[in-house]
């Protein structure tokens, strides 16, 4: 495997959707490495994304596109789309603006399992998601 | 929500696995924070993970537990276990021996999309896997 065989190959034909039509995108901030999230893609959202390099998921909760910060904001500015080995994993490297996560945090990866299992908070909270999205009643 | 609320809860209860009893757990290079792969896991795979300390997942081609590395030689030693804020995904931060990734590079996504759309390697060949695995017939 070389560069010029893998350069006749086109990303949107190479990903493997799953049976419902998904690929798992992890999401990594392009500057710190830090890894944000994990949403999921559909043809459409992917191909949304490679044309506008702003992230476009698969809200697989509404059943429909979801183009990341519409509500908070908060959108992800996309520099590197990767895919792994299988062909159905992606990799997206963004400029994340403010918090990634719906419950305020940085990263959604915010809690992280201590010696005994137990879980302890590791990230910063970067807004209130009651301001955001608005108070749930 | 606050360290000591969550303190009271366990990671092996907070993780919701899919209909197949499985969680995807992302995995990220401690030191210099590059995505290696992504693999899933079971609960008995994330148990035994949490205990020994080296990364074991669930094999869904196989249907069986896969320690990583067991073939290649190439372990994960696992420093931390982080989930998502739905607790549907898991982050592992890993030294990894040697490549990750079966086709011999670092990482699993070795691969990126240029500005056409097209694939090129972005990664760097650790291995050969004809020596590793043997050679297919």
């Amino acid at each position: 495997m070389n560069n010029s065989l893998e350069s006749t190959k086109q990303l949107l034909d190479v990903v493997k959707f799953d049976s419902n039509g998904l690929v798992p995108a992890i999401v990594q901030d392009v500057e710190s490495g830090k890894v944000l999230m994990m949403a999921w893609m559909n043809r459409e959202s992917l191909a949304m994304t490679l044309e506008k390099k702003v992230a476009c998921y698969w809200s697989r909760s509404r059943k429909e596109l979801w183009l990341k910060g519409e509500t908070s904001g908060n959108m992800q500015q996309v520099h590197d789309v990767l895919i792994d080995c299988d062909g159905d994993t992606l990799l997206l490297k963004v400029s994340q603006k403010g918090g990634a996560c719906h419950v305020g945090y940085h990263s959604c990866f915010y809690r992280k399992a201590t010696e005994n299992g137990s879980l302890e908070i590791c990230d910063t909270l970067m807004f209130n998601p009651e301001e955001v999205y608005g108070k749930k009643s």
